[in-house]
């Protein structure tokens, strides 16, 4: 029954690929203030596209921050409705020398689209539009009712987006949320997510001298506060990857021997080979895909303290900074964790120093859902299908903040029906999606929105 | 007997006063290769004055680096010879942002002169010239043997001075050296320095994965490097500023009790007024003063890993790097302390990083003089006449690695006659000098010229 529109999708493969292009070449970086009207220009490309497909009331709607473009079609009566979310923003390039071709000019190489965006988010948000496109201008209509909200703040956490949806929760009211913001366990590995991390951070800056110090004539006599920094950033994780911080663990949900065994048998990078490691490291007592799917996590993502340059500058630094990141799992709440953290430095200052603590604003509970929903269930036997292996079902050590938000807002289920590799190198240069993924993805998508007109 | 010379000064004060401005408007930063030519104006204006003056043999010698000047007075038969070392190149003066006048305007303001090297070190080597020039203007000699050696590279780590100060060694062949490249222990109390710290500098890299890594999806599998590098720095040193690399006290030579009742006699800085810090830190078991003067220290120069940005990039960093020096103590080996340090860093790597140290080529063995050699009580005799105060006998925490090699070289002793203060701002914003500071120590040097032509 879906033959015409896989047809139409078959036939328009380049036209579409190239459409795609000219959505990757527009530089939406949406941290950069230099970037501003380049994020408005793919809200519009996307909020074009929409208007060409036939989405009625696309509106591209201010926010103060980057924009959100909003669509519908509602007129596939007694069938369910989707509330579809991805977002139009990327992450920034740099550093620019890393990448073998130009970040913001789509190159196809061994069979792999190459750009920013390529897959988070653009490719996969645009494999969605591309569909209803063959539905439309072969059946005249989609299977089901589709409402899309499309952000331009995934990537600096989309702080409009929930006072969005909570001013609209009539408008955008559906029975599921449909999101491909994510990837496969493997290349070819068709996956299901249950489960996604929530997420908390804060910046801590240790304050020394008011300026920085000739290290002979100050040192004996001044506390460094690079020095301080490392103590206390050593004493929130030890060696075996375990949380030091006291209580970090306290509320973590139980992982049943049963799941723990599911997450063992899912395939696994092979991370030494991937990323350019000696060997992997995880927590004590935890196999790595344990680690990754189930347990929280901190981490150091940026520091910096005194001279960067070449050779010497013989100074005690005046101020150490790092940004800290943890992300979260069932059980735990963002503030809670912030706010042990917090205690836990400011109650181990060294002497000599003063220590602030900044603490993130964004944040987000872990989100789970259950493995035998039917809408997952559906998704998963075309997931099978299409890519010809039985898929596995896993949770995510990322978070996806939206997800949290959508399922405290409407409480519906959300579909997680990510199309990405782990080679895609999201957030690094090179950044890349398969073109068997996004064609093969597409047949997934056309299936499962025929299938899921069924269940209500 | 020296009233005439004395007079000259006193006479001449507002036009040699402007000569030392004109040094000083010369921005002969060494270490910015697009200053290369400022340097070689410096160095100029050094060898202009000396043939001003009536030495001989002024050479601007090239070095492959910044050249050196060389000069020379050997017409006071019987009486010793002195070699005069200082530098002419300065340290950078950024963050110009945070200076009050132009770096390289100097502007006298609240009886202090405000110039990048206004102290350190073209004030002081300027101080002799001027000495000189009243000496041949009104004796028409000196009455010592002078041979005058100012460098262009002090602040980049001298690399071409020792070189040359082998290879003409019977040509600088003198009795004494005598630098003014330091400072008092409080305004107005005069100081003899008899010891100085080494020095030996390393960097150490720990390398993670071969990118920056989303922190979600390889949270839990990838040893964090910043992490790693924050263990690594934090097992270097205690919490009670007590150096922690197996070894690192070996060869300290002991501290009589005399000596540290000396030193904690000395008046020192008052430092949590003067730098804004809420207490002092020093090393478990000895003083302030004493861990500034006789105890080694280990210091965090600089540190960076990861994102450096505003808010947050969720990311494992790929890689993470300290730099560190270390001021040595009468006793210890610079190489030794560097192979102690090496050593500890790699035999106590973490798993799942590759970590890498890069030795600081630079080096320098502490040093010590007797505090009763005539050489230098003579000195301390003048200064204490001309400030009106009983001068103080002290070691500094910083290093002159060349009074090391000039030590090693000609085994003779070093007069270090330094008329800096602790509120002149080396190395950091708003350098100045003071000029009561100028007059009075040119008074000094004029009686010290004087008295040491007694001295064989």
């Amino acid at each position: 029954m879906t033959e015409a529109v896989l047809k139409y999708l078959e036939e328009n493969r380049e036209s579409l690929l190239g459409k795609l292009e000219e959505f990757l070449s527009i530089p939406s970086v949406s941290t950069d203030g230099a970037h501003k009207q380049d994020v408005l220009k793919a809200g519009t490309f996307v909020a074009n596209y929409l208007k060409e497909i036939g989405f009625q009331s696309v509106e591209i709607i201010e926010t103060g921050g980057h924009p959100l473009v909003y669509g519908e079609w509602l007129e596939a009566k007694d069938a369910p409705t989707a509330l579809f979310y991805g977002h139009y923003d990327v992450q920034p390039a740099d550093p620019y020398e890393l990448w073998d071709s130009e970040p913001f000019e789509p190159t196809v190489r061994n069979g792999k689209l190459f750009a920013r965006g390529a897959s988070d988010d653009k490719g996969q948000v645009f494999m969605h539009l591309a569909v209803c496109e063959a539905y439309m201008k072969t059946e005249g209509r989609l299977p089901v009712n589709v409402k899309v909200c499309i952000e331009g703040e995934e990537e600096i956490g989309s702080e409009n987006l929930v006072p969005f949806l909570k001013n609209h929760k009539d408008k955008l009211a559906a029975d599921f949320a449909l999101i491909s913001d994510s990837g496969m366990v493997a290349k070819g590995q068709p996956t299901m997510l249950y489960g996604l991390k929530g997420f908390t951070g804060l910046e801590v800056t240790v304050k020394g001298p008011n300026r920085d110090l000739h290290s002979g004539l100050y040192g004996g006599a001044v506390k460094n506060p690079a020095m301080a920094l490392s103590h206390i950033l050593a004493s929130l994780k030890n060696d075996q990857e375990v949380v030091t911080v006291p209580g970090f663990y306290d509320d973590v949900e139980a992982l049943p021997a049963e799941e723990r065994q599911l997450m063992n048998e899912a395939p696994g990078e092979n991370y030494p080979e991937s990323v350019g490691i000696p060997q992997t490291s995880s927590e004590q007592g935890y196999t790595v895909n344990e680690h990754i799917m189930a347990r929280p996590t901190l981490e150091i993502n940026g520091m910096y303290s005194g001279y960067q340059g070449e050779g010497t500058k013989t100074i005690i630094p005046s101020t150490a900074t790092a940004k800290i990141t943890c992300r979260l799992v069932p059980g735990q709440d963002p503030q809670t964790i912030q706010d042990k953290i917090v205690d836990y430095i400011e109650s181990h200052v060294p002497d000599g120093v003063e220590v602030s603590v900044k603490r993130e604003a964004l944040s987000a509970k872990a989100y789970k859902v259950d493995p035998d929903h039917p809408l997952l269930q559906k998704a998963a036997d075309q997931l099978s299908e299409a890519f010809g292996k039985e898929t596995v079902f896993v949770r995510l050590g990322g978070s996806i903040p939206v997800v949290e938000s959508i399922d405290q807002l409407f409480n519906i289920p959300v579909v997680l029906l990510g199309f990405g590799t782990p080679e895609d190198n999201l957030h690094s240069p090179n950044e890349s999606f398969p073109l068997d993924h996004f064609h093969k993805g597409m047949e997934v998508l056309v299936n499962y929105y025929h299938d899921v007109a069924q269940v209500k």
